[in-house]
């Protein structure tokens, strides 16, 4: 393994751990130590990445978008949408969970202190920025209301995303959070989409588990291919 | 002052003090000598009324729902309904924030540690009963969509209304909240609301305001008649 690589390897290591153990006892509790002791690496070879337990934080915030993986192209962009909240939502449960996004959304929900200094607004911005080009491509394909306001969009399915996950972690652990996202989908899509794309979309709560199956087909296919 | 009234109030001014501790920091980086620092009372005082950091976290939280003033009644529901969100939204800021609903909402959302034993679900599952309960006296008004779910729209408001307050604090420092909160009702009645009752709701982002007016007016009136 050249040098180059390896370095990579063990960046990405420090990072699923730290997310790890943000997820389980927040950032104020988080120590170093903690790290260490989970990687089973040395203080140098995490400070070489990182200089600090901010810097790591910092760190996982900025890969939770870029976590997700890229969904199956669709007819409807409306429907890429969707299917990436639904397997988001996957992503955030059971065995199939994304130890970077469920540390880093905890990073970005957790109130904190102001001088934890962390810069929650990276993710979210994120979130929305990348939902207002799903909704433009979506309305130059004529999916879209003409009077929809796609910039308040982006931010209220960011908001209510960020809520309904909330809730199903509160209320069932997560269990039926499937089901929680698709009821939001599919009480919201009709204030975005035109009546002829809203009967095409497929709200169902699987949805989620699908679009999973689907990826990591095509991640083999490609691992398989090189 | 008769000794219950004092010990009422007392117990009033800890919830008080511990709310805005518990805002400030959170729940793990809360200390008891932080609540007294602040409140100016004696630990034998403070102990008389709470046994623990945990039961006055769980107080707190118990009061969330309570906090909320009673609207004035509208001819629809749906405006009570919408009227209160927007006064929880105005309590949740600026000069008439309410201490017991913020710190309360921050003891929600913050996902804690398991070791805490915090029962977050109740201020939750506390407004979803509420919200049901309006929900079905809009619906014997003939206010509400013949398919409208109400379990699961009172589940979707709540999951919503939490994660639009949090993405307008890391975003705006809840700066733009009432303007995100008009948006999240414009795009969420139409799903529950029947035609004729949708046109005649006031979805202003200044509603909050205009409600607390009303309210201390209301209250102002009450305490001069006693």
């Amino acid at each position: 393994m050249a040098r180059q690589e390896r370095a990579i390897r063990t960046r990405r290591k420090i990072l699923v751990v730290a997310a790890k153990v943000f997820d389980q006892v927040g950032y104020e509790a988080t120590t170093i130590s903690d790290i260490l002791d989970q990687s089973g690496l040395t203080k140098g070879a995490l400070y070489f990445h990182f200089g600090s337990k901010e810097e790591l934080a910092q760190a996982v915030l900025a890969e939770q978008v870029a976590a997700l993986p890229k969904v199956p192209p669709q007819d409807l962009k409306l429907q890429e949408a969707l299917d990436e909240g639904m397997l988001l939502a996957h992503l955030l449960t059971g065995e199939d969970g994304d130890p970077i996004i469920q540390g880093s959304i905890r990073l970005t929900v957790d109130q904190g202190s102001p001088k934890d200094n962390l810069d929650r607004k990276v993710p979210m911005q994120g979130w929305i920025n990348h939902s207002l080009e799903l909704f433009a491509e979506a309305r130059e394909n004529g999916e879209v209301l003409p009077h929809a306001d796609l910039d308040a969009f982006a931010r209220l399915f960011a908001g209510c995303y960020t809520g309904v996950q909330v809730l199903s972690r509160i209320m069932t652990d997560r269990e039926d959070l499937a089901e929680r996202m698709a009821d939001l989908y599919r009480n919201l899509m009709p204030a975005l989409a035109v009546p002829a794309v809203l009967v095409r979309l497929d709200f169902s709560p699987t949805r989620g588990a699908l679009v999973y199956e689907r990826v990591m087909r095509e991640h083999e296919a490609e691992v398989v291919s090189v």
